[in-house]
Parts: structure tokens; C-alpha cells; sequence
């Protein structure tokens, strides 16, 4: 079977796109979580383009074979993750950003340009391309799309789906199709961009998209906030959302602001219970109103110390923001880490904390919580000692109780990660069986052979 | 078959819920697009909750009979006209605001909410519904959510999809469904919601939404500028989107500023080939810059005339919108008319202006072209002597033209009024054969009997 399927792909592909080296295979088995379970695939194709995409999808669906679609792999739910004797279908090589239309304020591109790559082909010509998940740098649009990836400018500019007008998808069987177009408001036809955007390569693989770019902000103004309880915390995000349209609203609970403190010392107040963050990009006089008005509610919240910078020196501004962007990386220098992904509406935030701090001290875990406050979207992150089994196991039953407090609390067990392999057996008890029946459904339309990227999502 | 449907219906609904009087039979057979097919439904039930809809649908499955979804009757699709023997479910019992959170920024509602009730509790509490249909004050909520409704203020803030969280549906077969939920963000499973949106009644009935609050915008400074030809126009729209975010971007055409003139006399420049009103709701000294920017942009555009006021003066800024308001009723005033909804890249909009100018000289006929030129979407409206049958042939030929000027340029058929039953010859040719099949695919897994709203979109 593996010798048919083999010269299957190598009969309707160029032979730098069939790779069978053990090597290269095992480096493409998986994402960046590192948790979640993976298989060694069959064969990795790298097509290098739709028509080639059709040709693996037909000669899968042909002899059977699943299919695990990847971008640059630094997803982390496992939605990339292989399974035994897949395909691995690798988007990397159609990486060409096809037409930036400044005029027309949007971009083509495919699906292996990285984020990065689009927002500087966008800023070549003077615009913005708003989605900016952390791993922007090495993240590619197409994992961005499979995941519908999020970000710090979400609260103002919302998530990638909100940046797409268009698609090219390939189906399980080979077809072709396209959905939206380059207008911005189109009721023709059903929605079917959005059901590819977050479906994490389980309904098609997409090879081209229509990216909507902005005109590049305004500088932005900064402050940093720390509050002595969760609650206040949680009363200044709420009014701050209430009042002004900030385009960075983050939170830092007391455990990621002493990691931060004591692996990047930069003055933060590790007495406080949680840190806000949060930027204006309003510009001008705007920018320095809405950043006295959230110094304002931070106050009236209770803040025990407010540091803010106007937009004239964005150097201070982004040393504030370096806080923030030390997050995760400072809490894994306290050991292994599992990062979390969950969602509440912004008023639960605080007892989602309250209830975070609970579960850590009964699965004896560290976690740190820090996240996208205006978006309710947090990313507790269980720290736990590598060597130690046992530590793992509690990791992991903390992680979990995350995901169920978080749906106590009327959320979601991903607001911008996704489900991918990690959290599938969670969908169900956040779905509902006929929700979930739906989604089988749907899923049984596009992939009647269950051939895309099985074990994920459903 | 008619009384079997009646008999079973009035075992499950209340007296009142099930009308077969032949004169409110005959008030619900079609919406407000006069020139779309319609049918004689067999019986009207108007259920007043999700389980009356749920038994509804059970009945429909149960003995076949297809079921055609409504809310206020404002569609200008046929997207709510009846077929011949069917049931047509009037939500407009349903018309709850179940709860309003302000500190959560959402509310949740019923379908037969109006859009300006729902408008109107946010703005009790302080708080802003964004999405603005013209038919804002008559046009339900759930008719809303069936188009995927727009309005002027998608510029800035995005269509009705935009302002959703989550929904409660209920299929053909009864059984009920929840979509999305109460937080921001969140990517556990399909975008199911969006799947819903726009779907025109054709995947299931909707039962609730849970729609996005926002703060209260400014008030706006507001700008009206008259342009010599139909490029100057365009290169002036896109030039402000390139450089600002208005919140309102419109257009009128000659004919449309002439009947305006005509009807009510407010000193516009007839001899302008197109008229553009901006505002800006950024508020305070940004308002007022986003306003010297945009009159500088239409200046240097070429403009013969530029009006504009600052915030202070909303009076005066409500008077150069009334321009762009009574577009649509004084064309009316010149005859019967046939209003259309197409969508282009922005940067095509004076081509498509164009063409319809030549449409209209091919057909004819005289064409009134306004819309929301910051979108790309324009209504042009053909208007004819309702007493000449030869005349209104004419005019169904330009109708139809345009949908094929707009697909030429890139456009889509629709962009905010939907496919209904007016415009679904026409779906085939903007999606293409392949994208309408998956459309099917996904018609028939949801409503495999094709019983909800047959004949339309699809």
C-alpha cells in the first residue's frame, strides 16, 4: 500500500515534491504542541501549486489514504499533528504573495506566506495587514486561516476571518472552489469563507486567499495598570471596553508578573494581584484622550500604580509592551509549561482567575494566566517540572479542569488555538450532541471518506 | 393534504398561533421586491416560542410540506415570498430583547425583535446596535440576519454578521441548535453561526441571536462634495479609504442628485456627475481632522463643491445626509422602480457607474445610481412607467444587465439585499459550478427534504 501510494504521488508530481527520507518525515510529524498525540506519516508532498494540491487529493481519495494539511507548524493543538500512514500535505512551497492592491486596500496571497511576509508587503505600500497572532513571525496564513488565529489587536480589529474576503479551497475529491471575492460585502451564496476559516484543514485545503489590509494606524499610546484583586482588575477592563475602543487590552494574573519580574526585572509591581496593559492607536489628540481615559477607570478600579506613555515616545510605550510579550517565555523558565487557550465573556474574567488560582492549588501546579482581556481571552499556563511523570499528570488533569471551568463560566475551550487534537474530547460537552451532529454533518458533505485531516476537531 | 396540515398544526400550536383567513394569508404571501413570483401559502402559523417552531418544523417534516420562514415582510429579494401550499412561520411573535448586559456589551433577542428596538434598548443603557439597514425602524432582527443585512455604517462597522455571537436555530427536522455563544472569540468547531447568516432561511429557522454592543460613536462631522465626472468621484472615495475611517462613505449619481433636487430643492449641485457624503465619528479634534482630511482628498480629487460641518452642528449634519436619504424616494417620485444591489471592488466603482449609464441608454430606461460607495455596494435603481408592460420588460432587461456589469467587473449579484427569489437564476454565474455544488452539498445536509424555503437562493 505504501509503495501504491508512493508512486501514485510520484506520477503526478515533480520528484522534489514526493519525500519519503525518514528524517524529513519524523520533522514534520507534528506541531508545536507537544502534548498531543502524533503519528509517523506515509509520505510529506510539498505541491507547488493548486493543481498539484488536486493531484494529492485525487490520488487520496482514489486509494483511501488521509490527508493532514500543515502550514509552518507552530500551531498548538495538535491540528497538524500526523497520524500513522497520512499524507502530510505541506503548504510551504506556495509562499508567493500574488498581488498587493493598494488601491483596493487588499492582498493575494497563499497559504505558505508567512504573516510576516504579508504585513511587510503590506507596509511596502504604506498599509497594514491587522492579524497579529504571537507567532506572527513564523506563523504561515494558511495555519492562520485553518485556525483563524487571533491576536493582540483582535479587541480592535478582530480575528483573521474578520481580514478575509475571499478563497480558493480544494476539496477532499480534487474540486476546486472558490468562495467570496474582492468586495467587501457579498450575500451571495452561503458563507462558506467563514466554515473553511477555523475548520482546521478538516473540510479543504486552502491555496489562495483574499486578505483585506487597513491603513496603517496611528502610533500608539500605552499604560500599564496594577490592581491589588482580580476584581478590580476586572471592573477596569470592563469600563475601559465600555468607554473607548482600546487596540491592546491585555492582562498579566501576580504568578506571570513575578516570572516576568524576576527573569526581566523592569519595575512591575509584584505585590499586585494582576497587571493591565492596554494601548490607543486613536492618534493624535484622540490617542491622548482615550489613554486618560483608561488611566481614569484604571484609577477609579482601584489601581494601585499607573505608568502610560503618549504616542511621542514609542519607544517607552513598547518597553511597556515588552511586559507583556515576556509572558510566556518568562513562565517557561520555570519549567514545562502547557499553555491554555480558553474564552468567557470579558465580566467573568475575574472568577475565571479566582477559579485558575483554585485549580493550581489543588493539582499542586503553577500556572500563570495572561491574555486578551478586551477579548475575555486567556491563556493559563500550567508550569510543572519536565522530569517528573507525576507532575506531568497533574498538568495535564489542571489543564483540563481550566477547560471545564471555563465552559462553567458560559465560555469556550478555544477562543483563537483551536480544538486540533488536543481538545477534541472537550467539543462535545461545549457543543451539545445535535451541534456537534450538525458539525458531522456538514464535515460529511464536504469529506464523505473522512480523508482530511481525521482526529481533529470532531 | 390541507386540512391533514392544518388538523396537525392545530394539535400542537395554540388556537391562535394557526391562520388560514384567505385575506392574512394573502398580506404574507410575498415581501417588498414587487416584482418577484409568489405563491398562496395554505396556512400562516405564528408560534411565540422555539418549541412551537420546533413543532412546526415536525409537522412540515412529518407530512412534507415545505415552510417558508418571515419576519417583518421588508426583504427586497423575494427571499420571504410564498410558494404555492406551503406554511409560511412568521417569527414576529418572537420579538423579545430576552436581556440586555450592559457591562458585557450584548444583548440577546428574539427574531421579531425590530432592528430599532433593539437600537433603542442598547441605547437606554447607554450603549450602540451598530448595523443600520435603511429599513432599520420596520426590518426585523431575524430578517436581518437572513441577508446578512448592511447599511451606512458597515464602512467603519461591518454588516449584521459582524455584531453576532451566537445563535439558536432549529432545522427542518426539528431539532435545535446553538451556535457560537456569549464570548468574543472562540474557534470550537465550524462557524456555524456565519454558516446561518445570510442563509436566507434556507438551513433553518433562527430562534435567537446574541448580538455585539458597542459604545456610543461621537457624534460625526459631515461632509457633501460634488465631482465633475464619475473618476474624480471614485479616486476620491478611494483615496479617503486609504487614508481614514469614515463612517459613512455614500454616493448619488446625476440622475439620483437631479430627483432629489427636483423633489426637495436643498441647493445640490445638479450639474455634478456624482455627489459623495462622508462623515467621521472619531470624535472631538479627530473628527474634525478625519473631516479636513476627507475635504482635502475630494478637493485635490477635483471636486467643484465641498459643504461641510463639524460636530458642534448636528443639525446641519443631519441636513446634507437628508441628501443622501431621500435618494430612494425621490426616485420613486419618477415612477414605478426596480432597486438593485450589486457589489464591486471599490476602486471599479466608476466603471460600474458607467456601464449602468450605458445600460440605460441601451434599455431605454432611466437609472438612479446611489449606494455605499466606501463598500463598493450601489443600488442602482431602474425607474419606469408602471402603466407599460413594454416598459417594465425593459426594465427587468436592465435589472438584469447589471448583474452582469457587476460580475464583469469582479462584483457580486448582492451584496446586502440577498439572493431571494429575485436573483437566483443568476448565483450559478458568480459562483461557478463547483462552489454552487458544495452549496448543495451543504443544503442537503441540513434540510434534506428541502423543505425550508425552497426556490430560494439556491
Amino acid at each position: 500500500m505504501t509503495v501504491d501510494v508512493e508512486r501514485a504521488l510520484a506520477e503526478v508530481l515533480p520528484a522534489e515534491a514526493v519525500v519519503t527520507d525518514p528524517d524529513v518525515l519524523a520533522a514534520h510529524r507534528r506541531d508545536q504542541a507537544e502534548w498531543a498525540p502524533s503519528g509517523m506519516p506515509r509520505v510529506l508532498v510539498r505541491p507547488a501549486s493548486t493543481s498539484e494540491v488536486q493531484a494529492v487529493l485525487r490520488v487520496a481519495t482514489a486509494l483511501r489514504v488521509p490527508v493532514v494539511p500543515r502550514g509552518a507548524g507552530s500551531g498548538l493543538s495538535g491540528g497538524a499533528n500526523a497520524s500513522d500512514g497520512c499524507i502530510v500535505l505541506s503548504l510551504m512551497r506556495m509562499n508567493r504573495i500574488l498581488e498587493v492592491d493598494r488601491r483596493g486596500l487588499l492582498a493575494v496571497v497563499q497559504p505558505g506566506a508567512l504573516n510576516g511576509a504579508v504585513k511587510a508587503a503590506a507596509a511596502e505600500q504604506g498599509l497594514w495587514y491587522a492579524p497579529d497572532p504571537a507567532s506572527w513571525e513564523f506563523s504561515s496564513i494558511g495555519g492562520n486561516l485553518a485556525t483563524n488565529a487571533g491576536g493582540l489587536c483582535c479587541v480592535k480589529y478582530g480575528v483573521t476571518g474578520d481580514a478575509v474576503l475571499g478563497l480558493e479551497a480544494v476539496l477532499a475529491d480534487g474540486t476546486v472552489v472558490r468562495t467570496g471575492g474582492r468586495t467587501v460585502k457579498n450575500v451571495a451564496g452561503y458563507d462558506l469563507t467563514r466554515l473553511f476559516i477555523g475548520s482546521e484543514g478538516t473540510l479543504g485545503v486552502l491555496t489562495e486567499a483574499t486578505l483585506r489590509l487597513r491603513p496603517r494606524p496611528p502610533k500608539a499610546t500605552t499604560l500599564v495598570a496594577a490592581f491589588p484583586t482580580l476584581i478590580s482588575a476586572g471592573t477596569a477592563v470592563c469600563d475601559i471596553m465600555e468607554r473607548s475602543r482600546p487596540s491592546v487590552l491585555e492582562l498579566m494574573d501576580r504568578t506571570t508578573v513575578r516570572a516576568v519580574e524576576d527573569w526581566k526585572p523592569m519595575g512591575l509591581d509584584v505585590t499586585a494581584e494582576a497587571l493591565l496593559i492596554a494601548r490607543s492607536d486613536a492618534g493624535g489628540v484622540q490617542g491622548e484622550e482615550e489613554l486618560a481615559l483608561m488611566v481614569a477607570a484604571s484609577e477609579r478600579a482601584g489601581a494601585t500604580t499607573v505608568m502610560s506613555t503618549a504616542d511621542e515616545t514609542e519607544g517607552e510605550g513598547e518597553l511597556l509592551m515588552g511586559a507583556r510579550r515576556f509572558a510566556f517565555p518568562a513562565l517557561e523558565q520555570r519549567g514545562a509549561t502547557l499553555l491554555d487557550d480558553v474564552g468567557v465573556p470579558v465580566v467573568r474574567i475575574p472568577e475565571l482567575l479566582a477559579a485558575v488560582e483554585r485549580i493550581a492549588q489543588e493539582h499542586g501546579v503553577l500556572i500563570g494566566t495572561f491574555g486578551h482581556a478586551g477579548d475575555g481571552n486567556m491563556h493559563p499556563t500550567v508550569v510543572f517540572d519536565r522530569k517528573d511523570p507525576a507532575a506531568l499528570a497533574r498538568a495535564k488533569e489542571a489543564f483540563d479542569a481550566i477547560l471545564h471551568a471555563a465552559l462553567a463560566l458560559g465560555g469556550t475551550i478555544t477562543g483563537e488555538h483551536g480544538v486540533g487534537s488536543l481538545k477534541r474530547g472537550f467539543l462535545a460537552a461545549q457543543l451539545g450532541p445535535e451541534t456537534l451532529r450538525l458539525h458531522r454533518a456538514i464535515k460529511g458533505a464536504l469529506d464523505p471518506l473522512g480523508l482530511l485531516n481525521p482526529g481533529k476537531v470532531l
